[in-house]
């Protein structure tokens, strides 16, 4: 099959009723495009417009500038750049990259804003049950603002004090994705799922002590929710969440 | 609003167009009916047009036939009924509650189709890596249907023969939502998060053996993901998957 | 050294300077008061009223029935027995030792009551997340009775529909003590533990698949909860729960 | 009762007494406010008596300090004041705002006593294992007298030396509930478990090395005891331990 | 650079050089042949001489004989058929399909054995350290055979009586490569290494009880050898190693 | 040094002292025959006078049989043979291989006596802690007995009620070496070894539910003993505990 | 009931017709002979000569200097002490409190030799697999000399060059009992187990990366070991093995 | 026919035809040279080419110089010397034993070349996934090089972006073995080992964070990959799987 497509385009180079260069142009965007795949990630980022993004843990100060760098010289893109968990070091580096670059010392991450057009289709809502949870909170808000959404955050909503949860419940109603961050016992994500209709991204975080093994305790509970329709992400992964909630928050009313 | 509304009740009293028993009475079936929240499930559902769900593992096929009867007595719902994970037997019973009544021996689901109506935006896509996936498959793809949404599969395309996912390109291009089944090392959904630009749901299965503990290695696979953007469900939770696939794929233009 | 103290004491004794009955009282308080001990059972089961138990489980039917004999035998004791986790064959060669056992069958209890004296000073209420929970509650249920205790149950009350616990918080709040049970992400006690004052003890069960993991999620959970002064026991040790609730149940205003 | 409640109200309205704006007003800040869940904790505090307390971990000095003056600011609260797992220099600033500060650098402690009556119906005994468990110890035994018990303290009694714990059985029946805090295999409990009657709150710690893997081989041993009626909290929590034995100790006779 | 290959071949079909037909020959084995991905594993198979293999486990007689069936019709095919894990109804079912079908009932294998040309450079050794460990070691060594290798065993050769495996130097020597099967600590792998300088592929089996954990401490044992060059497979997949051992064996004396 | 041995022994042969044949003879009975290695069971077996052991877990009855019997061919050797874990069915086709076979039923061990000589120096105490612990102390209790040791047991002595413990301590200080028998939270050992000075092995057990973890809580419990100078084998290894106690018993005064 | 027979025999010894050393003897085998137990540690040290043993780590320079001045004190005593794990500051402190005090930084171990009387009846031998093992093996010839026995080491014979073990066999056959030390994993003690009819205690160690997970790699082959008899401590606990060897190696002729 | 040959000796020393002294040079170098094990790793060193290698990590500077010296000593040996793990004190320790030392800053290796002799048959290509693995994939490509092999690198192409890895097909079909490296979730040599028909070997390694529980995720992905024919070695081991290819590449046409 591919090959009669092939085959046709020949012919027509064959009989003049097409220029070799335009044949390679029209083999470019053909079938045998697998080609094209390389192209894939700067697709997205075009249909998205979310930000560059740099993990900035175990990279070193001038690797992080490098990369900022790099990305500042592709003049015609206006992506926000975020870079998360870079330390003090990294930052006053990266400021003299670009005058721009803010810190968010919190979550640790450094934002370069050079796009604030929303594109997302709704808000995404930050939940987080413990104060200890807002630098993975911070995370995740910051990674769906640098990625073109209206992001609002809603803290230290912990389950045992059902109640505080229970006043903001207009918030969580009028969110259209819910990232819900928890550590101890992870169980706020399916105290909300069970409160609202859309989505919810659930992002255990390391936060306590004992027995709970580095965030492996919320970890398995966000997996075992009773609250159907909750997804998972990895431990202390607000950006990762973000991401996912930046993702449907783009989709088109029909099928991309 | 709330208030605005307490207030006209209020008003009604003072006017004497209401006794104050009967303002007691509404009160307690109104919207300040935090009491509302006992409602909520059924909310969703209407909005939603998801099925009533049955787990059928652990439960007495007599069990299962009795909440079975009590759904279909719902003379005004006709919402889609499925039960997941029941065995022969209980399928036996069933089908004496209701003719309707259709069996899924590879996942063991039961399906009482009541409305066929699609209410999903736009398509599922449940791909699986392997033969034994597929009654995880199968439970995702049962699942998305009864919820209202056009789904379609695509099997046994795991990463060791990569051509495979590849020469189904266009099928990943043309879902809105993919949920991404894999057992063993689970590295299908990092592959195929790493080619679209739509959310990925990945399950990780107990397919495996040996160092698989269960589909702890799929899981902890796909938890680790280097492909920005995946969330994850629990091992063998195509239902949940599912249902999680639908919530975004009902997602209204603009926050819910 | 001892040897040489009790010498002295004797020689005391022998010489007159000592009476008998000084001596004894000299011997009670010296290192040798260790005693008492093999009779602390004993002691405990007057105070308590509590009922004697057979762990069923991995005893043969023939093992457990002369146990239950034995006990019956103690003529002047009018405990309750209890026998856990037996099955259907136990059960019979039991009822032909005593007609007044009675068989529970979902939780797997044989319960021969001889004695239906309230010695709890409040109410233990038992509270279950999920239907598939309640052998376990059972179990708990049957414990906190047969040992002297007024036991209520609340059932089907999980996190994921909030507010059905909430349409219980009276319940909740009569009771002096709760047990909690629940399984998958065991979240229940954290939302109990944070609308009541009273000891909340939980119950992880090994209800749930995948990375429930045999109930070592909802453990982890309940060791992680944010709500304060939660205990927890072995994963489905109903039974264990009502006995700590039964002791605590039976403290007496002022120390024991 | 709510519901008499409100009748009254709506009669006031109905007999024109109350505006149907102040009857909103009213409504809003009545039984039914939420119902006042908001105001749970409150009254627990009201009710036993217990402190106010700040988990310091992972908090600045400046946080802690905030926290701390917002608490004196309350001036008709008189509640103890405890903060857990604090340095030296969250002590240097918390003294600066109350010269009542006490530090307490063994647990790492910081209190603030401004109530010190007795409220706990009976003592709480403190039992720890080795000299390194005694940080946890000591934690347990100032939450403990923070909210308002009497405690005292049975430090080195491990199971490895019998006699030295058999020494102290006095002071164990004595007790009107035990805290029972071990590291290493964290026997302790099944031994004291087995001599006495009232509740034993088990504390697993992570003092060990090799396979105690921070505190897991004694978290097991605790939660697999064969002491029936012990129940067990985190690794290394003290204070949950404490906060659990103040609430048993402050249980009314009757039910709350 | 990719676009100026194709680009001068369009320009020889464009100038009559090349005749279309030629042109899509062409293409197809040029660099975007990405396309021929999907024959890669066509290619290998008739490059090495490898058995088709079917993963007995799991799938039911029917499905096994289907794919059997579809095997032997590729008439031009003469690969050996290997059926791994495979019950006693599976084999009585192929046997049907093929008469040449052989059941090897340790290991649970089924052979067709269509060519017995031996293609691998050198001799594979399958040595076992205990006689539970036989059936993994027959998988293995089936499955080297029918991969076209020259294969032999030594069974029963465990470090803890090291004379035993002293006595078969000579067989250790003389192998091209050495798969080693342990269960239980898993040791034999580290002292074989020690004796050779051929590779060795270790082999973990689940044979073992209590800390074993279903091969977990075999597996450990053998990741964290001190032979230097020793690598390890899944737990109790005696083809995986055959399979590795095969590729090594088959290795020309040049790059591939 | 093994050099000048030899070089004797060649002098011998050289001066004639020593014909060629009987120097050979000597070279293999002499310190290099390491060759030699190959009847260190055989000698081993000759000092001790332990028994033949065959593991019958996973042993077909037939295999089990053909092995009773080679070793009874061996005329000259009257050592006892031990069969442990093995079925009903082993049983009655070995009992027709030798008469003497004998059953024991709750160990699932089967033994065949031929020589009761005591050789160990002193007793074995065998202590368990509770009754579901019995089959791996008879194991224990037959191993050691059949090694030609005296072996003592005492049964349902846990830590839970220390005083029936203590009630037995002479017995625990009349023993040589003491196996410790234990499942669900392993305590026991730690409190036998601080009551006694002699070696105490400890033996977790698979005893337990839920957080036991098929006896890893014993198992990190006994490893992590405060109990200075305890030893312990692996879950439910009844067998090496009495194997190593049985080489400790055998030990002559001075260095064997 | 104790108290009327004690009353009995002092009325005896009151009356004349019992001496008083006579009722001493008495005492001491009736049932409050429980007695002693708080003097075992005291008979055990005198038994064994064992030192009195500090376990270093977690303890401040001052507080271990405190111990050690209290033992000092004690005139009568002559025992060796031994303090494991302590750091550079705690030698310094401790060397002014006695100027016999000697440092082995290896292991960080401090010893006060007080008595050189060799009391064990054979060679306790010290075995290690890897350079890397060298401060846990040496913290176990340390304990065994300090407990006085003679002990020998052979370092660096690992598995995987078993021809360096085997030239020491004729070492490992004349010690009495062997310590073998392995981290990684773990395999000596099963190679060394093979070769020898004497106690071989296994100590895993933490050294390795990776999967070796701190030790429990080696941890779980020790456990798993196929060379019967030996038996386990816990992970780098070199003085555990050392003081049970040294058990073993004080056993006299008969049983104690 | 050991004992053959030795006669044959013997009768030659018999007959005066061999000096005593001349037999014991011979009986040394013969079979019974199991005596000759010891120089076992010499032969392999010869035969292979391969570097003497220093594990670094945990070895003092002085003690890395020393051995480094011992082996520049043996001067008729020019093998390569290669450092793993080194930091950079040792390197300035190495630098002045040998001016010829390298520095390796990103895998912290040292390397003494001294031999640039390719002794390997075809090259070997060390893949990895992420920037974070590069100090793995430099480790494995110094020891593959110093162990006399050509060796190549492709770096950063993880599956998430497929294309980047499919770009490379040629370089991994010309590869005679492949060394693939992936920390997160492990799925690259899956992919890898479905594109070519040579060796794979995987080194899943640490890096990754929350769940992928310091490289666990990597390496049970890998262990479980779906992937035919691939194998792997511990967390982080460049070291170890470039050893293990080089035995590959070092394999002669016919069995050694």
């Amino acid at each position: 099959m591919n090959s009669e497509e092939i085959l046709k385009l020949l012919k027509s180079v064959s009989e003049g009723k097409l220029t070799p260069e335009t044949g390679v142009e029209r083999l470019k965007h053909m079938p045998f495009e697998d080609i094209g795949i390389a192209k894939v990630d700067h697709h997205r980022a075009l249909r998205q417009g979310y930000a560059e993004v740099i993990f900035g843990k175990g990279k070193t100060p001038a690797h992080v500038a490098d990369i900022v760098r790099a990305m500042l010289r592709h003049k015609d893109s206006r992506h926000n750049i975020l870079i998360t968990r870079a330390d003090k070091k990294t930052f006053s580096v990266v400021k003299r990259v670009s005058r721009a670059a803010k810190s968010h010392p919190v979550s640790g991450a450094i934002t370069i804003e050079r796009d604030s057009t929303i594109r997302g289709k709704g808000t995404i809502l930050v939940v987080s049950a413990g104060t200890s949870d807002i630098p993975i909170a911070e995370e995740a808000l910051l990674t769906a603002r640098m990625m073109g959404n209206r992001a609002n955050h809603l803290y230290d909503v912990g389950v045992a004090g059902i109640h505080r949860l229970l006043e903001h419940r207009s918030e969580l109603t009028e969110a259209r994705i819910i990232i819900c961050i928890a550590g101890m016992e992870g169980a706020l994500p399916s105290v909300v799922g069970g409160l609202v209709a859309v989505p919810v991204i659930a992002v255990p975080t390391s936060i306590g002590y004992g027995a709970s093994f580095g965030g492996l305790a919320a970890l398995l509970g966000m997996l075992n929710s009773c609250a159907s329709g909750m997804t998972v992400v990895n431990i202390d992964n607000g950006f990762g969440a973000a991401y996912a909630a930046s993702q449907i928050n783009a989709l088109a009313h029909h099928s991309a």
